[in-house]
């Protein structure tokens, strides 16, 4: 054992600060200066009154210090022999028998897990837009429900905890789900009792728990082409096989489904308002949908996402209301509240339902409960109808305008998609323009737009870009548009002249 | 062809609330009676002139919804040959090729899913408790931060957007990353940035997405044994291959792991006051998993769900900060503000940190925006630490209440395990005593007590009782004790008598 040392000669300890908290500036830098070898196993500290004296601090301070790092196993205290570092800090370690034969990485590597790539280049595709035109969910200028929503909040929360304790039911409030059972009921034609109800963080969470509860690993399931990119990285992320099924005029080919896959375990399907081109699924495809769940026992997950914002006719009724044994229903309040509130649900058959709390527990416990009771009240006191009936009208009316705008403006070749429903339209491109490269110079130049090739499994995928109208006023849609189609008439003529669009 | 009907009769047309949007009605009643066959394919329906005048409507109406039900698919217009139902309404599935030969289940019958009945019983086990004694993370009587909470809440949503428009960055708020970085740096000795923080909806999403990032299917890792259930529920729900260590006096057993699996890809540890049982992981072992990881490149992460509650020494600095490249830190504010807020984060090294946003983007892409402003101010503005300083000395208070009752009442046999930490102690039984029956008997009783045994895997797993002092007075949990000493009283001789608890 080496001697007792009279003085440490540690750097940081002279770079004590009188003024905060002596004791732990000391025990910490003791610590580094063990982690870094400076002081070495079984090294004898000098005694806490010599210590004490050379930092000019006081004794009983270097003692606690001493109790600390010996009950963390730092240092040890013999009776008469002193305090030294412990002597089994480093070597306890045996070489581990069954090791890769590989040199130990310098500690400062850092390794890449094997899923980390494209985890990452989801982070990067999944990037919200800035709030500039034509980002989709932006609901700002006059949509977002914002003094309402505070004045109600801050009266909710003076009534009761602001800091509601413990952990809630998985499933949500009861409140809430009692709302929520009652809207779908009466909007959107939905068979529920609140026991199905199960409250989720939005769409994104509900096709998660859908993925995990109703499907294993290798389980093939149809999902439509083009298709939400949110659930195409959340089915290849449960490594499922995935069927891509092509959209046409009535939506997804349930026909071609029945060739490619008809033992699939389940379908994914926007029915309302297919993501992202628009039409809504035709009767016929519906009942091809239903009878296949029957035969061949699978499920239907009808993302519902937008269907409170339909501009002609009234909303189509839900699947779900037409076999409610089958279809798992996904709604959200991001789209006709905000999606900064996180909050959406999920209609499953009751035993089922359970079984998605359980998913739901495993995922993140539940959504948090102030904002539940916030919502609850919103719902149950009218302002939740209100606000659907005040922004459908602000939005046919910006989506009149943008519309017009783009039919005085549009280049040949360049078509609008016909849709009655939601807070974007679809513009198709000829197609020889790169969307993902107009999307890309459009966000330069301030505008946000998404590209739809991207979405597609099916190559050559057909070119087109989302543009959301919501949140912004009449004339900045109007020279967002004369800005856009400047773009697009550049990258036409790049790409060789006006053509005919696919129709 | 059917001939067309002059009078369609459907019971519900009769039951029209003249009140309310009738066209709605109309629409939703031959939907229905297409559904249930009271109409079938190709039937035609009476003109619109007759069918209003015999429900005594305005004709425009009727005129409305042929026009809603034909572009929904559910009605066909030829030209001269009036309305019908639609003839490929039924009859456009093929029969499925590849369907398997059983007959279609009833319409009504709902199919559980095969990982169902796991998922309903890991809703049941992690069922929150009621707010009574010794419920675990109930933070009431003075100690949730409720008058602050709410105070500093209505002061920063009126500051700004009540309903923050868009979605936003799956890694946080970076007001609040920054916060959270000072705050791990200065209480946990963490090194890290702010680039490495990842706001999460507590520790059981940071455990999930943990796993998600780092592991593969059949990956083996390492977990203590006993263990969180809400860890295991989600290792089991990854598919990976679990080697649970078991845990002694120095806490988990690390020589255990290198002889039973030294290639695992990560371990996941509470080294700061193991759950449930409470002891902290002794400065050998937190270098003998250093070193294993080093050597192995594996991930060790560092679940520090409750170390800001210490109540001896200082808290023991984190195993992150001893090896920054290899451990992912876990925090959460659920212990210190309470849980029904669902924020907490994870740091991870650079590059690794994206990925975590990637498996956040894919889970339900971000936390609400409008509780990270209120945290991130509430941590910026002192009050976050205010508020650790004061339940520190509260909880520290209940606890000696709740130690020195147990002390005077306990009978032979049971014993209470030293720990310095957290928000509730561990109460050891006699090995016969069945602790999952004494806590169900004890909530009937009004008492919420968790049994430790099935969060072992060993077995027999050694009984005890996890005892919450955090959110009750004194008087309550001495009255408490005295409940629970009896009931425990009765099931010991029940059990045959007092015997010595293993040591």
């Amino acid at each position: 054992m080496s001697k007792r040392r009279s003085i440490i000669e540690i750097p940081s300890l002279n770079a004590i600060d009188r003024t905060a908290n002596v004791g732990r500036q000391l025990a910490q830098a003791l610590r580094n200066a063990i982690a870094r070898g400076e002081l070495r196993s079984g090294e004898r500290l000098p005694s806490t009154r010599s210590l004490a004296a050379s930092l000019k601090i006081a004794r009983g301070t270097v003692v606690e210090v001493f109790d600390q790092l010996t009950a963390e196993g730092y240092l040890e205290a013999r009776v008469g022999a002193g305090t030294r570092v412990a002597t089994d800090l480093m070597d306890t370690t045996p070489a581990p028998p069954l090791a890769p034969a590989v040199p130990p990485p310098s500690a400062d590597a850092v390794d890449l897990p094997s899923q980390a790539a494209r985890l990452i280049a989801i982070a990067r595709a999944l990037t919200p837009h800035p709030p500039v035109p034509f980002a989709i969910a932006v609901p700002a200028c006059g949509i977002a429900p914002d003094d309402n929503w505070r004045r109600l909040g801050n009266r909710v929360r003076a009534s009761r905890q602001a800091a509601p304790s413990g952990y809630h039911d998985p499933m949500g409030l009861l409140e809430l789900r009692l709302a929520i059972a009652d809207h779908v009921r009466r909007a959107r034609a939905v068979h529920c009792e609140p026991e199905q109800v199960i409250v989720t963080s939005g769409t994104q969470q509900g096709l998660y728990m859908a993925g995990r509860v109703l499907l294993s690993r290798d389980d093939p399931v149809w999902a439509e082409d083009p298709a939400y990119p949110g659930l195409t990285a959340v089915l290849d992320d449960l490594g499922v096989q995935m069927h891509r099924l092509p959209v046409d005029a009535q939506g997804m080919n349930v026909e071609r489904g029945l060739e490619l896959c008809p033992q699939a375990r389940a379908a994914f399907v926007t029915p309302s308002h297919q993501y992202p081109i628009g039409m809504p699924l035709s009767m016929a495809r519906r009942n091809a949908l239903i009878t296949w769940a029957d035969q061949n026992r699978a499920w239907i997950v009808e993302d519902d996402y937008d269907s409170e914002l339909r501009y002609a006719g009234h909303p189509f009724p839900s699947m779900q209301g037409l076999r409610p044994s089958r279809v798992i229903y996904l709604g959200t309040f991001s789209k006709v509240l905000f999606p900064s509130l996180r909050l959406g649900y999920v209609i499953a058959p009751s035993p089922v339902a359970e079984a998605f709390a359980g998913a739901r527990a495993i995922l993140d416990r539940h959504s948090p409960t102030a904002e539940q009771h916030v919502l609850a009240a919103y719902m149950r006191e009218g302002y939740f109808e209100a606000h659907i009936r005040r922004i459908r009208g602000l939005y046919a009316e910006r989506r009149a305008v943008l519309l017009s705008a783009l039919e005085r403006a549009l280049p040949v070749g360049c078509r609008v998609q016909q849709s009655d429903q939601g807070m974007h339209i679809l513009l198709w491109l000829p197609k020889e323009v790169d969307d993902v490269q107009l999307a890309a110079r459009a966000l330069s130049a301030g505008l946000a737009v998404r590209a739809i090739s991207p979405m597609y499994a099916a190559r050559p995928a057909r070119p087109g870009l989302m543009l959301g109208f919501g949140g912004f006023l009449p004339d900045q849609l109007q020279a967002a548009v004369g800005e856009l189609v400047k773009l697009l008439s550049q990258q036409m003529s790049a790409a060789g002249g006006p053509q005919q669009a696919e129709a």
